[in-house]
């Protein structure tokens, strides 16, 4: 089976527009079929206080109304993804943007109403990868942004780690697929102030271990637990690091084990 | 050949929710393969004033300067362009969002500065068909924002008749193309009064003449002048109609002959 790259970037490259420049150009530069998928950064509560709405997040997690889930298509699938589509082509790398809207991609459920109401946030429910794969064999780079529809006309926040997680285990039946999260930090830090000390590898019992231990904590394990989600569930190699790291081997990193 | 419908709504659709259900209710209904083309409506000059931003029009023209082009992208290609995919998804039309720097379909150059600058404003110079006919032939709906872009990097704002107008030209090497301009009125009226006043064909000695009667006059002449220049560059059929008339044979409407 051939090699997909999936490589997700958070805000501290999408809000960097030299880091984002240098990785859009090194990511053209990959010879194998790749996926890019991007967060928002802190562009959208920019736009939100532009307009006098206050952004509204709850334990860390943004709050969706339509308002903002307006704010949000505007600035994640209109801003975003088409000045990085503009400049990967402008980089010779055919990108086209997509929501989970664009050709059905990726389907998802409103989250129901437990505790708190986070409104329009959707979970995963289905990803169809025959037009994504089509692309992918005919050069393509498909560009995703973390929204996704219910197929019933309502558009839906969608966490961009998620986004990543989902597109890398349903294209794995048909590519051996790495997947890259890129943040900004060099990997799993064992001591969060000191870059030097990467984790170079956790499998399921490290992980436990560093859990107990309190060296991985508060929003570092949504983050790990979908890495773990992805290699058990047929992703080849999942690996968390800085936005060099899918291009330079010898870029320190931490990798996700069976 | 196939025939290959493109249909371009303007702002009485967009901005008209039951309108606009009812047109991409249609528009899935549509047995042959197809090309949706939408403008922006009043959302950017919405947007505009709601972040302090006064839009700057010169002869009814958008003037887009770096933020304009930005809450264009933003309205056009984000929440315009992804909300009519979820609502044709919804129809089972599997729609797919482009502008022109997806896929490198729409290229254009940045309008030279004569007497007024415009900023970034593109005139089109080529249309790459390969990756649209590929999806047309598996049955995806490309729908295009009026966002083309220089392969430089650059996004820039792209008159959406003229984006309708190209893409039938260009695609006319490899289908019958039908290229329906739905807008606020039944067709060219005679008496712009008199709804019933439709003139049913306008070929080039017409148009000369109804042009020195003053019959047709300001922001009916670009629009006429395009469907012109499709049906001089191969553009099979070119009309000028409702919301209704792509789907209704009986419905009235102008058209464009050679």
């Amino acid at each position: 089976m051939e090699t997909l790259k999936i490589i997700k970037i958070g805000g501290n490259i999408i809000d960097n527009p030299i880091l984002l420049d240098e990785f859009l150009s090194d990511f053209s530069k990959l010879d194998s079929p790749k996926i890019l998928v991007h967060g928002g950064g802190k562009l959208a509560s920019e736009l939100s206080l532009k307009m006098g709405i206050a952004p509204n997040l709850i334990n860390g997690r943004r709050v969706t109304d339509t308002e903002t889930l307006d704010i949000i298509t505007m600035v994640y699938a209109g801003k975003i993804n088409k000045q990085i589509v503009a400049k990967l082509q402008a980089n010779q790398c055919n990108a086209l943007g997509f929501s989970g809207a664009d050709g059905n991609t990726i389907i998802a459920k409103k989250r129901p109403i437990a505790d708190i109401d986070y409104g329009f946030v959707g979970d995963v429910t289905k990803v169809n990868i025959e037009l994504i794969e089509m692309l992918l064999l005919n050069g393509v780079s498909p560009v995703f942004c973390a929204i996704s529809h219910d197929k019933n006309g309502q558009l839906l926040n969608t966490n961009a780690d998620t986004i990543a997680t989902e597109l890398a285990i349903a294209l794995s039946t048909n590519f051996k697929v790495d997947l890259l999260y890129c943040f900004e930090k060099n990997g799993v830090l064992r001591n969060v102030e000191d870059e030097h000390s990467v984790i170079s590898e956790i499998n399921q019992q490290q992980y436990d271990n560093l859990k107990a231990e309190k060296v991985i904590h508060s929003g570092m394990l949504p983050k790990i637990d979908n890495c773990f989600y992805a290699v058990n569930n047929g992703v080849k190699k999942v690996c968390i690091g800085n936005s060099k790291m899918p291009f330079n081997s010898t870029e320190k990193c931490t990798t996700i084990q069976l």
